[in-house]
């Protein structure tokens, strides 16, 4: 069975844009792969610490669990937990030639975004790289913007077999992320916790069903055939569900008839949400009064990836002189 | 008691430039202080690895502990016995500026003698502040060019106490190394690995005298008064007991009297080496003989070691978010 790795940021309160964009695939991918899921703590220091650190880790462990992570199907850990990640940093760190570093786009884009340009934010892809390699993994799912770092992943792994003349790690593989949807945000923009226009979809039924009221919607009459496509309730409808679902065919049909208001819309996206996230609401609760079953979980999720960890470190420090 | 730490790298079969620049100092210095002295493994990743690695941090384990140190005394441990060092590293490399690293001279200096620019090599830094840090050190013996990585320690150290509203770290002072003593080799250059010119005390007997005689003299003839100050016989012979030795005065007065041979010189500096190092030389034949001696030492040294990394870690983790 082919190991798969993620790494997620500790981002605090998920959104329907995550859960679309990432949460859901890494839900199929739990059913037929080794999946190992990561907070990216270790990474997170480069913008955040302290309190706000812990409470984010936190949040999105228990909206990962609650979302359907099954501990019993994939590894869910924190970076932290398995700190060999950061000593393999430092051996790959002596491979890995600074122009490699100098080149990589998102220490480039980071400071762009005015970002405090540390060493940590520099090295980062190394540290990635770590991540991946630590746990021997066949393939890591990304978005375009990943894509640079797998490679550069690869040429370390590839240096350092090469200098110790081993082979000592294995090369994973990328898959873009294709399906990953993009769903737009109540003002119709990409749905982002920077732009301010997210839906949670764990918030209480009333402040729920009055942000999904909020939904910019254009001032077509209710009496108006109405095109489903241009509309963001529609969107976001067919985003969650998929346009061939018949609950969006069928609100299609009601949108191109005329007589649908964009208020019965938004209730429809609204209910569709209920139904939709029944069970993880469910969860998200029985998991908030239930905090060891959260730490149950993180621990059972890095004595798995420790295990794997200190295989594959066991074969590195050998390669490298360290035993 | 005031904590001093230091680090020697694993460079091999140790000569007496080594231990009048220092080793003679850690011998001093574990009387009156909690000594930690580790040897630099990960450090060295950044020029050697694999057997010749191994090999190298055997070898000046093995050399310390026959010139004197005293694992009752101090601590003697490997970095990689260590490996939340590196976990520490990843953390300060968060709070460090890029631009701090920039201006590192150690960096500079290594790309121009050639070293190949990697990133290990470039953030070494970081490193040595962790490996300062984490045992809490007072007290850092250095020589002048490590004096701007003390001031990076410090640096990083105060950042990472302001950013986490903490005072996690203790500031650690440095002393410059007055008395290290710059021992010439057989040729008069400064005795170096680099050069090829040193003397081994550890040496059998008739190799060593053989190479204490091929120390390159002037061609004064044997009946002529000499000038001991501008001999290289007798400034490694002060080097090892110093000039106020009555053994000095003795042979400074023979060279001075005229009738003195300079392979009359060079057999006083072997007879003297045999003597003082009459010691450390059966030590170091009872060490190797006995490597379980050696494992022990470095493991009581480690323990030690991780014994205060793991409560300088509980308090970085804490602040920092990551518990």
């Amino acid at each position: 069975m082919a190991t798969v790795l993620s790494g997620i940021q500790p981002s605090g309160q998920l959104h329907l844009g995550n859960w679309a964009g990432a949460i859901r695939q890494f839900i199929d991918l739990q059913q037929q792969h080794d999946l190992f899921i990561f907070v990216a703590s270790y990474h997170a220091l480069t913008t955040l610490r302290g309190e706000e650190l812990r409470a984010n880790t936190r949040q999105v462990v228990v909206d990962y669990l609650a979302f359907g992570l099954d501990p019993q199907r994939c590894h869910l850990y924190l970076q932290q937990d398995v700190p060999e990640v950061s000593e393999l940093a430092w051996i790959l760190s002596c491979v890995c030639p600074k122009h490699l570093m100098d080149k990589a786009v998102s220490f480039k884009d980071k400071v762009e975004r005015g970002l405090s340009a540390s060493v940590g934010l520099y090295t980062y892809p190394i540290l990635q790289a770590a991540d991946i390699l630590i746990v021997d993994a066949d393939l890591v799912p990304v978005g375009k913007d990943q894509v640079q770092h797998i490679e550069i992943t690869r040429d370390l792994a590839q240096k350092f077999n090469y200098h110790t003349d081993s082979e000592c790690f294995k090369l994973p593989a990328y898959r873009l992320a294709e399906h990953a949807q993009v769903l737009p945000g109540i003002d119709g923009e990409k749905m982002s916790k920077s732009y301010g226009n997210t839906i949670d979809p764990f918030m209480d039924e009333k402040p729920l069903r009055k942000r999904i009221m909020k939904i910019v919607t254009d001032g077509t009459p209710q009496e108006e055939p109405k095109d489903p496509e241009t509309c963001t309730v529609y969107k976001i409808f067919t985003g969650i569900v998929g346009s061939q679902d018949p609950r969006s065919q069928d609100l299609a049909a009601r949108y191109r008839d005329g007589g649908l208001g964009y208020g019965h819309a938004k209730q429809a996206l609204f209910e569709l949400i209920m139904e939709v996230f029944a069970e993880p609401r469910q969860r998200r609760k029985a998991l908030l009064a239930n905090p060891n079953e959260v730490d149950a979980a993180l621990a059972s999720g890095a004595a798995a990836a420790r295990e794997r960890a200190s295989q594959v470190m066991d074969r590195v420090r050998k390669a490298a002189g360290l035993r």
